[in-house]
């Protein structure tokens, strides 16, 4: 399977990140002559996609994410280190961890994907909800159903309306599935758990600053998308931009006029940004980054100069065949890591050839039954859209005796079975952004 | 179904926490003339005996908790607050809520359960972990798999041996199943899925400051879980009283002499006492408590000179047909439950009977296939009461379709497949109780 001799030292591959990317790096090499090191900070390959259903209480935690371990069991060749990187020294080819042990490599995998930015504007983390990690994700689930309980409690209308208001920044494909999701649940919730809910109370408003929700797709099915989630009782506001967060709700500007929408729960899906250790470090090889912090490489996949390193993955800034940067998607990650694996499989330095994306197509569900998706140029919505997006999200979420649970857990939510509802914490932590004028609301 | 009249105002019932007695007592009044005020600082209801399979990895927090709502579905009489009691003031017959809401009520149900004490020791509540709650579960769940990590990690033999000890406070069924649960879970993962632990270097201690482990069981059996645990690698010290706890391991004291046991991970399964709410409240109206905070009930379950409150489950002290105190199991809580929901429904104040505890039997579990059972002086051991413990457990865990999956976990787990061992904090966040010595130690 290899192509080196036996006597000669095994080479060392270092994989940063277990995402999609790192993790299918990691398992091309299984066979391969060399010794993989993969590390991240956490013990878990995270299923991004599904991350809004464990906000919405659909799924558990447990079964949108799985130890890196236990995905990489039959990687015999491949050891996992649970530690954070702090620096990549590539003049002695060794990656730094927090706690001062180097790793040395031969060849080094940048896979280490990107974070919640908000654009400068830090002190909007406090006061809303990133939706990029499991603790975001169990955060986000307690201060929805903590929303409702507030609610449930509080006898003024116009302090309940605040609670029962959603607000979602941002119209990719993370804002668009929180806010369907959202008016999924709140439509269930209220209607059978709540005696003091009224189904007309609750409301999701999905701000989006661009002129349409889901921008990369075709305009067409940005208007499907739209019209769906209006259906679903979702008000869309396009061309609307976030000029202010609090506790208590957020500032918008529309056409140079001033809004503000009072909510209490605020999630934030507008931006991200390359892991901040990677994008500095990277540029002190000499590779540009872009304003998120991607990392422009070369069409090999590798930093110029820098044949040893690979970046991959949502931090790699790399041209499609139409000359626009590739989209930060999973199937990205997953052939830009084939190809590497290929190229060290190989013998590793500069044997590299060109990387070419194969165009998979991109998805975005909207809500129970209703999705959209986009296969070169082939445009897909409603009911075929969905059963695509369930189908291809079954088939790479990987065995573990995960999928048949899952689906089990999906297909019930349908009927309005939510079995993972769960506030983890206890009522004080719910409150974390206390809420100064209640009393003087009521 | 009621005892009063069409037009009489009806009865208002408010029952305080929705453990098993509480829940229980709504459900049964569900048909009753009343309405039902359920008040809870959680918004789910907890399967305790499942507590430590969550810790293990082996079920889901979703799994092993529901929404109190859901519950309470069929209990159209019912309603939610989710709240924290910081009063009951008996003179108005008013609830007071942390916020300042006063729920009147015409009978009181005072199920608010017992918490972890540390008896005085409250520094050793941030060294080590309890197992009461959904949060402890997911901390201890962390730290298990945050030590292996470590150990992973650590070149140095002797610090890794203190990542991979585990010292369990507490031979009661708690402590019991966790350290069988552990010395499971530590042999598979360790075998399976790091490369730098080897299987004999994980050690799991049982502390018990009694003479026997399980001692409100009879001695024979005492004797056998002892022996179960012994078979599955677990150290089970009896006469073992803990001195001192920090974050680098426990200080035992054994017949007058001292000795310090290095680890990083210790878990306190060794005392309860009441929330201190209840204990106090309940001292107010004259009740007399014990020193774990147990308020002494007459045999109608009520307080005395207040037949309109009345006091079930962990927290409610009433002697059994021996003269002994009854145990808190969920079983006892269950019944008593039944019983003040039947004199409600009577008509109320003073008309109950004394309650009368059906002795169903307690089980403990210690590992796959290893149980012990009790059932009026019928002594059980090994799969026979392991299967036994598995139906109890199915039947009181209640519908919503969790049984299926639940068991699907847990007969999965046997076979060494763990769904939920994902650490859902970063490693920051792992490494709270800071290792200061570890540098030194290399």
């Amino acid at each position: 399977m290899s192509a080196e001799g036996k006597g000669a030292p095994r080479r060392r591959v270092v994989i940063v990140g277990a995402g999609f990317g790192g993790l299918a790096a990691a398992r091309r090499l299984r066979r391969a002559d060399v010794d993989v090191t993969v590390i991240d900070r956490m013990n878990h390959h995270l299923f991004q996609p599904l991350l809004y259903q464990v906000a919405a209480g659909a799924v558990s935690d447990g079964e949108c994410a799985a130890p890196i371990r236990v995905k990489l069991r039959r990687a015999a060749n491949a050891r996992v280190l649970m530690a954070e990187v702090v620096e990549f020294d590539v003049t002695k080819r060794e990656v730094v961890l927090e706690r001062g042990e180097r790793i040395p490599y031969d060849h080094l995998v940048v896979a280490c994907g990107m974070e919640t930015s908000y654009f400068g504007n830090d002190g909007w983390k406090d006061v809303s909800c990133g939706l990029k990690t499991l603790a975001d994700a169990v955060d986000l689930r307690d201060r929805i159903y903590g929303a409702f309980e507030e609610a449930e409690r509080e006898p003024d209308a116009a302090a309940r309306a605040e609670w029962l208001t959603f607000a979602v920044i941002g119209g990719g494909p993370t804002g668009v599935e929180v806010a369907g999701s959202l008016a999924v649940l709140t439509r269930q919730s209220s209607r059978r758990d709540f005696a003091r809910i009224r189904p007309g109370e609750t409301r999701i408003v999905l701000l989006d600053a661009g002129d349409r929700v889901l921008a990369p797709f075709h305009e067409s099915l940005s208007r499907k998308a739209a019209a769906g989630l209006a259906d679903l009782g979702v008000t869309v506001r396009e061309g609307a931009r976030a000029t202010a967060i609090d506790s208590r709700g957020v500032s918008i500007s529309v056409d140079g006029a001033d809004e503000r929408i009072p909510a209490r729960t605020v999630i934030w899906a507008a931006g991200v940004r390359a892991v901040p250790l990677a994008a500095t470090r990277a540029t002190a090889t000499g590779a540009e980054t872009d304003r998120a912090g991607r990392i422009a490489v070369d069409p090999e996949l590798t930093i110029p100069g820098h044949p040893e390193i690979s970046v991959i993955g949502d931090v790699a800034k790399v041209a499609g065949s139409d000359g626009k940067p590739l989209p930060g998607l999973a199937t990205v990650a997953i052939q830009q890591a084939a190809h590497v694996a290929k190229a060290i499989r190989r013998g590793g330095e500069g044997a590299g050839k060109p990387f070419r994306y194969l165009d998979k197509g991109a998805l975005a569900v909207i809500g129970r039954g209703r999705a959209i998706c986009e296969i070169r140029g082939l445009k897909m919505s409603g009911w075929p859209a969905f059963a695509t997006y369930l189908g291809v999200h079954l088939f790479y979420l990987g065995g573990e005796g995960k999928r048949l649970k899952l689906l089990t857990d999906w297909v019930t939510t349908f009927f309005g079975n939510r079995g993972n509802q769960v506030i983890t914490g206890e009522l004080s932590t719910v409150e974390r952004a206390p809420p100064p004028a209640v009393g003087a609301a009521r």
